[in-house]
């Protein structure tokens, strides 16, 4: 007895397994990635199971704020299979929401290591360890410190910053609660507002928040999120052109976060423009180009007149772009600006 | 090629592993858990590695508070191999700490079914489980809402609470930082007060709080909640006797976390007093017994004289009373009880 138990030790598993025929080097990698703790053998792993995939009104990275209530009127929701979970949750109340950075570089990096493997390996690899195994993220991180796009070169500790590179990378927002909708068969659809979730996202944890926990307002800043809040410059101001506004009229019934809703979705324009959603690369290199950021199913192209003020000059439907390639798309951008300026400049004659 | 990639698919591992003459059942059953995700095949699962285990000056679940900052003179710590991964992060400043319910029922029963093994099999698997696989938790709920224990039987869904009974049991707290201790070899101890976290908590993130995000003073309560916050009725007044004082003064020098800081001990004491720390039952039954509890590495012990006051009577090192069984500690309780009022009263008269 003792010695059957000796041989379950999955170590001995794992090491007989690749001594007989079958064994596989990809086999053992995966194996031994699901197994293996690498950095610190005593500390147990934990495995957990998303309870909802979020749906976001931000489809891709580029435009999604970088916190939570800086975008009021972004919208996104997720769907339960039992009302009773969320009974006494309301409309207006603000809920935490506990999240992963699914679209986190080293979460791909360590689930299959690309470098070891040829291409048809990782991709059959890539599809086994998402229907069977879990995704491993592992405490095998190469750097403590980070750079926040912000702060100009100046390096923070990973634990000082709420960048997504950190050794578990979770995610902590606080959004509002808009409404609370039940579906069929006694399913729940929450749907939340001032989200910063690209579409997809995974959602492990929600709890209400208390503002008699929750609220300090008497918590000092951390004095590298000073020196950024006094540097962050925003856009002053957005205009719209006839023809975006037009635009914006006909696309607003086909969208899905804003269904006939054109008031909130100009807001959510405005907002995201404010912010000022350009990399610091196109808003030092690409002056002359038409920046494109899309929200819901909307595709929005605007230019930069200056440092303060933003002008949208279309407004098109995603599928459009979605089909056009990288080079077409620069392409079209650089043409589109001098068109765009000259209508913006006869309007403001006007 | 194609052949030997599908041979890789882990199901398929699994089901020519288990018709070897190794494949036992145990062995079938562990990787089965390991690999399997049970109610939703198609959401991955992540798996995680603590970056800490918390240090806690609450030994026990019992007396360890309910919510982070009820007892702002708790302590507690957790260490990093590498400061850097820190620095910006200073004493004064508040600390998003993400942890896991470790002490949580479903944990335990997930990780090994105790039901379908032998005992000997069991406490094996238990010590498998904790050296090589990951600890699964699933979402495999039985129940959608719960009974917060102070609203009186009234239930409700499991995300409007923030109770432990829940798919992914992470836990959230805002620690403020009281110290940042540069350890040997590079490494960090990061001190922390006002937490609510068990002694061997494993932490999975920490990030700054940073208030402009975090703190929202307008956030409305859920309704549940002020009904709590109403019938919420704590102790008003505690009380030293100068048995109680006197050793108290004795055992502070072989404190860990109150290390020969009287005062300190005796707040964090009174803190925990005032938040009336016995359940709903020994409030209710045992009136007539003395109440004990402990912190840091003492037992305190104490009578409620009348629901609104308590008195602590004695103070004891907390190894005395982990070498007795239940029995005698039941008995002790009830007849110390009376010594204790007796010597109560003739402290008042004097």
């Amino acid at each position: 007895m003792k010695d059957s138990l000796e041989w379950l030790s999955l170590k001995n598993v794992l090491k007989i397994f690749t001594e007989t025929e079958f064994g596989a080097r990809c086999c053992q990698q995966r194996m031994s990635s699901i197994l293996s703790s690498p950095h610190s053998p005593h500390l147990p792993t934990y495995q957990f199971q998303p309870i909802a995939l979020f749906q976001s009104c931000f489809k891709q990275k580029t435009g999604t704020p970088r916190q939570f209530n800086l975008i009021p009127h972004s919208r996104g929701y997720f769907r339960l299979n039992s009302i009773h979970l969320v009974e006494g949750l309301e409309v207006g109340l603000y809920l935490h929401v506990i999240w992963l950075f699914h679209q986190n570089f080293h979460i791909k990096r360590d689930s299959v290591n690309q470098k070891e493997t040829n291409k048809e390996e990782a991709a059959h690899l890539q599809q086994l360890s998402e229907s069977y195994a879990p995704i491993c993220i592992t405490n095998q991180m190469q750097k403590t410190k980070i750079k926040p796009p912000r702060m100009n070169g100046q390096k923070i500790g990973i634990f000082a910053a709420r960048s997504p590179y950190r050794p578990n990378p979770i995610g902590l927002s606080v959004c509002k609660i808009r409404d609370i909708v039940k579906g069929k068969d006694d399913s729940v659809i929450v749907h939340l507002e001032g989200c910063d979730l690209v579409h997809g996202t995974p959602i492990i944890d929600v709890k209400p928040y208390i503002r008699d926990y929750d609220s300090i307002p008497e918590a000092p800043h951390p004095s590298w999120f000073e020196n950024i809040a006094l540097k962050q410059k925003n856009v002053a101001q957005v205009a719209f052109t006839e023809d975006a506004q037009r635009q914006l009229e006909e696309l607003v019934p086909k969208m899905k976060f804003y269904h006939n809703d054109l008031d909130a979705v100009r807001q959510v324009i405005e907002e995201m423009i404010l912010l000022d959603p350009r990399s610091k690369y196109r808003r030092d290199k690409c002056t002359e180009e038409v920046f494109g950021f899309c929200i819901d199913n909307i595709n929005v192209r605007c230019v930069f007149k200056d440092e303060n003020q933003c002008f949208v000059c279309e407004v098109e439907s995603l599928d459009k772009i979605e089909q056009m390639d990288k080079k077409s798309l620069k392409r079209r951008n650089t043409e589109d600006f001098a068109r765009f300026s000259k209508r913006i400049r006869s309007e403001e004659k006007e």
